[in-house]
């Protein structure tokens, strides 16, 4: 009932587009790559794909907060690409320190495998914009980064500790993974702020030693 | 362990950034709003949320092949906020008669409702933006919604058949509620026919009577 080949159709349209909605395809399974992190109900893991939706609403929504004059549909299109590399190397938790360690090398492979099924320019474009999310050094890239730091704070808190109580992770660790936050915008890292200290409170992050 | 109420945090934030945040959290529920569609490994319903992910990802890929000049960003903001209203009233199949007869004043009622929470300007941006997609008579508005017809299809070819054997629908039926495709691009309206070919020859549209 399933037969995934041969796309015959795909072969018969122009090769650019063929290879364009070829890359479409093969993303799908983003949604098939789950995260640490609870949805905000707790009743079930957050998925890269849906994660990265989030992030984009949140840049729509908060992109005045920014530090910098940043481009929105950069910043967009960054956060929508961002994890799409997880398809061929499953996402990292910030704060599982194996994966984490190997997380750079192993994305870079994805990286090259993934968007080499795209036309030559866009190959390109992609991976360079996915590399300047990475590095975290442009204005655009520093607010991106900043909101993919700053929703899984929120999802642990909606939902009572999530990660925070996965990996035993006090606030001092926690600040020292979303100190993006703060690159990216003062009054969200604010808001972060906040967040840790209510999280202290109700027993959802250790206190500092 | 989940107590979401009350969030003492939101209340010590400047009330602008607490509406935003609120409206982002509330946002989260649309990842628990399932399609008729699966996705594309046949293992499950798709959900909005990774669906406005995957179309987002469409337009940055596909643009080029918009009929008309399209200005990208307003393209992304358009499918990443149309079917967040779908939070309130639940996701209407293309092919459900009953829902889709009811679409348009459950949604209205939602959009109200639920745009409400986010301050005044941004209220009427999304409000205005989230409208203008729903007419599809905008040249960026008419390749979002090509889009939003595009992908169901290529979905539904790929588990072979989806929502065409649930809803027992005819290649004639289908063109009828994908015609937007045409509309927003001819390249991905001959791509969709090339698709429909073969899934009349597969078994998993019915052909035209």
């Amino acid at each position: 009932m399933t037969p995934k080949e041969p796309r015959v159709w795909l072969e018969r349209l122009d090769s650019r587009l063929a290879a364009q909605l070829q890359f479409l395809i093969e993303a799908d399974r983003l949604k098939c790559v789950l995260r640490g992190c609870r949805i905000a109900d707790g009743s079930r893991r957050e998925n890269s794909a849906e994660h990265s939706w989030h992030l984009a609403l949140f840049a729509i929504v908060l992109c005045e907060w920014a530090t910098d004059t940043v481009d929105l549909s950069r910043v967009i299109q960054m956060l929508v690409l961002h994890d799409i590399i997880e398809i061929e190397c499953g996402d990292s938790p910030v704060h599982d320190k194996d994966l984490s360690a190997s997380k750079a090398a192993r994305e870079a492979v994805a990286a090259e495998k993934l968007f080499r099924i795209l036309p030559a320019d866009q190959r390109v474009r992609f991976h360079d914009l996915w590399e300047e999310f990475e590095e975290a050094q442009s204005p655009d890239a520093r607010f991106a980064k900043a909101l993919n730091r700053l929703q899984p704070v929120l999802l642990n808190h909606l939902v009572g500790g999530g990660t925070w109580l996965d990996y035993d992770v006090d606030e001092e660790q926690e600040r020292s993974v979303t100190r993006n936050i703060a690159a990216g915008s003062a009054a969200l890292w604010e808001a972060a702020e906040l967040v840790f200290a209510e999280a202290v409170q109700n027993g959802w992050l250790k206190p500092r030693l």
